[in-house]
């Protein structure tokens, strides 16, 4: 009989997307859903990155080289210096999105069974592309109580086996929030030089930390040949349908071996290098000005929901998602029942179960996460809506 | 130390770009150099394609269906239709090119350690999907001689093994041209039903016939289950740079774990989707007027090779390729030595040495792909540069 390859079954299908029949349903019964689910922002793409896709001129839609565009990847140097890291052009090969950055790096440094260690709870797609390349992830637990900082030295220390390559971290973290400190960043330092791991560093979020500055893992001096760090335009430009990414290291045999994988699929998305080429000629104030509004999204979330009975919400210091307990049993069952069962002047809310971001069966149960990708109008309906059912939900 | 793991270490190079080094010096030199060593066609982009990418008015460049625009797919629908493919918007999975067709083909249907028979010269990027996925290739020599006709089903069953789980085929096939026939196309589907193998049918070229039409492994009546095809949007519309093909099988378990690998990779480009979308509504006569220049590219260079001393160049019946054996011991030697050591009024020609098509060491040594992907004038010009290379190589 024809059969689906074990890594197919066991490709685990996306946490976030599996409630997305219920809220169609939801939608088709007139309810208003609000979509705190998922890390698509409603912040419009910066115009000027549009418009250099409108006003392309080129007659033949190329292939582009493999690594990306050499007119994208110096201007990508000069973006990174900006954002204190210092890199060449060569040390930089363009991704089709952050996604295809972390499967060549997963690829390129792994091999089937080997073992990377990653704080949970930590971005659900890592599982689908350790599956798709058979390498076991080996979760380390953060806590909510202090606000999912690094787990002790120690008790990553203790999760090291002779199959252990690399610690995955994603700095500001999905969907914590989180952001990694001065002494938490020399504290893996310490432990990838100890035990001769990779550092994969996800920094999708560089921009977005609204308590303090983000310290790249390309900042830490003497680790360079072990950090492969995983960027991407979607976030910080709000163009995720652009899929362009990037891998970057200062590992030459990384690189060498990243190259082949990256001559096999061609090329990126050419539309989307001249976006994200275009980016880095944004106004300086680009940034203040998007992590001024993040910023105040996620001050407006934090407080209300901490005003709920029985919610915990720590204040995360980056990104823009929000890990909360709510006084329920079943986060899962709890997220279905807002879109089946529930809504509130005609309205209700979408948020991801955090049970999906863990890799310890169990965990996270009452835990959820919230994507402050809406204007502040719409988190105040939405909270609205959360602390209402939160009442519905505790007198059934 | 750190380790490349040992998929990096063993996944190939592009054979057909590791040239790319030695004609870049040879335009240094003020050389000009004739690319037929990738399918890079210059036709233009039909402007209808581009201008619907540079009309867009979206604001926020948004994630689309991890399966594509609902849109797009329907649109396809209707193209598949046009092509005698009949199939639902829901039998289709938008993916980032042909190239990720591929590798989810693959990672879905295949496990490390399984096998793939494939008729050799074969697409080289093949080996790298096979490579990243675990899966052994086996070649099945097809000869030059026939033009590059299916090899004998007792051949192909002889490489059948308890570990084979699929054949793949590129029809019209990418190096040879060749185009299968009604008849081969049938024994490749008693085969597979016979052994219950997988058909993964890489239908990039399907427009582009010369003799006769091509017959889908979509068309193999009672076959449905065991066929999976995967398509491109890049020689068709010479749109290579968009990075948008299609995964299309009727098979619902493939489907749907195919899915879950497009999930975790969120989605296809976005840009490039609408160029697709708009593509399936250029006038009728479109593929005619490219197919006549293409067929009068085959016509000129077939003949122009053939008319050369000791040159052999089967008749391709499809794609923009042609294969040719040519008076030479070492097809690698001799590419190299036409950019490093030869040029005819300044100019020399670029072309794919046949051995990195092969699977089999030792096969193809006499042998080059030529992409017939330039005009008529440069098609001359770079023949006469190969026909006084060889008269020139000989006397060496």
């Amino acid at each position: 009989m024809l059969q689906i390859s074990q890594r197919g079954q066991a490709m685990p299908a996306s946490p976030i997307r599996k409630l997305v029949p219920y809220a169609e349903a939801a939608k088709n019964k007139g309810i208003r859903v609000y979509h705190l689910n998922i890390g698509q922002p409603d912040i419009e793409t910066p115009k000027l990155i549009l418009d250099a896709v409108r006003h392309s001129d080129f007659r033949v839609l190329e292939y582009s080289h493999s690594a990306g565009n050499e007119s994208y990847r110096n201007k990508l140097v000069s973006y990174y210096r900006s954002a204190g890291i210092d890199v060449t052009s060569s040390e930089i090969i363009v991704t089709t999105g952050g996604s295809e950055a972390i499967q060549f790096a997963f690829m390129t440094c792994l091999d089937a069974g080997d073992e990377v260690i990653i704080p949970e709870p930590f971005y659900a797609n890592y599982n689908g592309f350790a599956v798709a390349a058979g390498v076991n992830v080996v979760p380390v637990t953060s806590h909510i109580e202090n606000g999912f900082a690094l787990p002790p030295v120690a008790e990553i220390e203790k999760k090291i086996t002779p199959r252990t390559r690399a610690i995955v971290i994603c700095n500001p973290n999905n969907p914590t929030g989180y952001l990694y400190s001065r002494e938490e960043m020399d504290e893996l330092k310490a432990i990838i030089l100890k035990h001769d791991l990779y550092l994969f560093s996800d920094e999708a979020y560089r921009e977005f930390c609204y308590e303090g500055h983000q310290i790249s893992a390309m900042h830490l001096k003497g680790a360079e040949e072990h950090v492969v760090m995983m960027d991407t335009i979607s976030k910080r430009y709000s163009a995720c349908g652009g899929r362009i990414g990037a891998l970057v290291t200062k590992n030459k045999a990384v690189l060498e071996a990243v190259m082949k994988f990256a001559q096999a699929r061609l090329s990126p998305p050419s539309f989307a290098q001249i976006a994200g080429e275009a980016a880095i000629d944004l106004p300086a104030d680009y940034f203040d000005t998007t992590k001024a509004e993040y910023k105040s999204r996620r001050d407006l979330i934090v407080k209300r929901l901490n005003a709920m009975e029985g919610v915990f919400c720590p204040n995360p210091g980056g990104a823009f998602y929000a890990m909360a307990q709510l006084p329920i049993d079943d986060a899962d069952v709890f997220c279905q029942w807002l879109l089946e069962n529930f809504s509130h002047k005609g309205q209700t809310v979408m948020l991801a179960p955090a049970t999906g971001f863990y890799g310890t069966a169990g965990l996270g149960k009452k835990e959820v996460r919230l994507a402050y990708v809406l204007n502040l109008n719409d988190i105040n309906s939405s909270m609205d809506c959360l602390e209402q059912a939160l009442v519905e939900y505790k007198s059934k």
